[in-house]
């Protein structure tokens, strides 16, 4: 990546949490009244998406591009617009759309961006808990501005690790992977919201993250969040149409590294 | 269990709501200066406690015992204290102790009342949400005072079950049960809290949850929601010594109960 230009980057910063609280206020006026949204499915009977994630995308696509028109931007519900600029806004309106549905409080609004394909910008904004995670290359991680610091003293045998697995997973692979992290003295807990999830690993509250097969919108915002509080991820490839494609997500504090890669089949540097 | 004396039934429930929301603003104190907690472990380095739990069970117990001094009193830090009026209060002080240790929100104070040996309020408040789960036999189940009535529509194909287990399960026992699940079409989630998905079962945010072992502090106050809310729940034996054993839980909705149980093992109508 070629140094960035830090105006730039602080510009687009501030848009994108400015953007991040604004569309979650706005997917929480749906939430509040949910009962009214129409449900559909996509892959499968789990994969379910509706009205609010749309209109949420959509506001937040209209915002970037009236100030940055040249950026590219990839959202969830309706894909990718290459840009010109060498920023990508990648975003996922509402994470957690099982959640939003029905009615628990585990989700939220996921904005990275991209520079040069890395992740120099992470927000996630979690309506129902009024915490707003912000991260950017060099500026470090906050969660309603308090400084974040992964805990290097924390293990998997110490603390718990956040999970997540879609229909792009065989049943036989989750529960390999689940009992292989047990038997190692590990736990987790899975919420719904695999980027919520990601920012809680910045935050502390889970050691790491772990889900077989995840999109760019899903875990690029809370990858930055990770790296900035000190933690580690697996490498994301964004060239070309790879960044609509999923992979293999994993982040994680420095003391269960290298079990987690393990337990998550990782095998790279 | 002969007929229930209406004010008896109804001090007690005035008691239990009062009593759960104060016990949960003494934990939300301890949760905002929890980086100050000792934190200790029991059966095994996932297995904590600390202060908080301690004096939150404490202050509980003395505030039953000020108005029902002959109540009995099971709570899961310091053990039964039979009684001799038919009722026992059974208490999880803050069920989800490693997410409140670790700063997630999916924590919660758990109050039942049994009456010969029968669930006949449950109480759940959790604080960081400002949600209260009220039930009570022929009261019906609230949240926050609004009305839960579990949809008959809701099934194991169209929503989520919640889930959780400890190390009296293997964790070949838990890869096999979430591997069965996923196989028929089926998705979890895993808060960290029993009690808090069992209160999820009642407000229809999940369709059922199942955990293979779990004590009675954890699973009584949200057994009485599901039942009030019109769900099903696997009876547990409360008779004698086994009021303190563990037992397998499992509280589902009507169109998920079938599959469920075939799921969880459970052979029993």
């Amino acid at each position: 990546m070629s140094e960035i230009d830090r105006n730039a980057l602080m510009s687009r910063l501030a848009l994108a949490e400015e953007t991040a609280r604004d569309a979650g206020n706005l997917a929480l006026s749906w939430f509040h009244q949910r009962d009214s949204l129409v449900v559909e499915t996509k892959k499968d009977l789990q994969d379910v998406v509706s009205r609010a994630d749309r209109d949420v995308e959509q506001m937040i696509d209209a915002r970037i591009r009236e100030r940055f028109a040249a950026d590219g931007f990839l959202g969830e519900e309706f894909g990718l617009q290459p840009g010109s600029s060498g920023y990508t806004w990648v975003v996922d309106p509402i994470d957690g759309t099982s959640p939003f549905l029905n009615g628990m409080p585990n989700w939220c609004v996921s904005i990275a961006v991209l520079y040069q394909g890395e992740p120099v910008i992470g927000v996630i904004f979690a309506p129902c808990f009024d915490e707003c995670y912000v991260a950017a290359t060099g500026q470090g991680a906050t969660l309603n501005g308090r400084v974040l610091q992964v805990d290097p003293a924390r293990t998997l045998q110490n603390h718990v690790v956040g999970f997540g697995a879609n229909s792009y997973v065989t049943p036989q692979a989750v529960g390999e992977l689940l009992t292989a992290l047990l038997a190692a003295g590990g736990n987790f807990i899975r919420i719904g919201s695999g980027a919520l999830m990601l920012a809680w690993v910045a935050a502390g509250r889970v050691v790491g993250y772990v889900e077989p097969y995840m999109h760019a919108w899903d875990c690029l915002a809370g990858y930055c969040l990770v790296r900035e509080a000190g933690g580690w991820y697996l490498p994301f490839n964004t060239e070309g149409d790879r960044l609509t494609k999923g992979a293999k997500v994993l982040a994680v504090a420095p003391g269960a590294r290298d079990e987690l890669k393990r337990i998550a089949g990782v095998e790279c540097e």
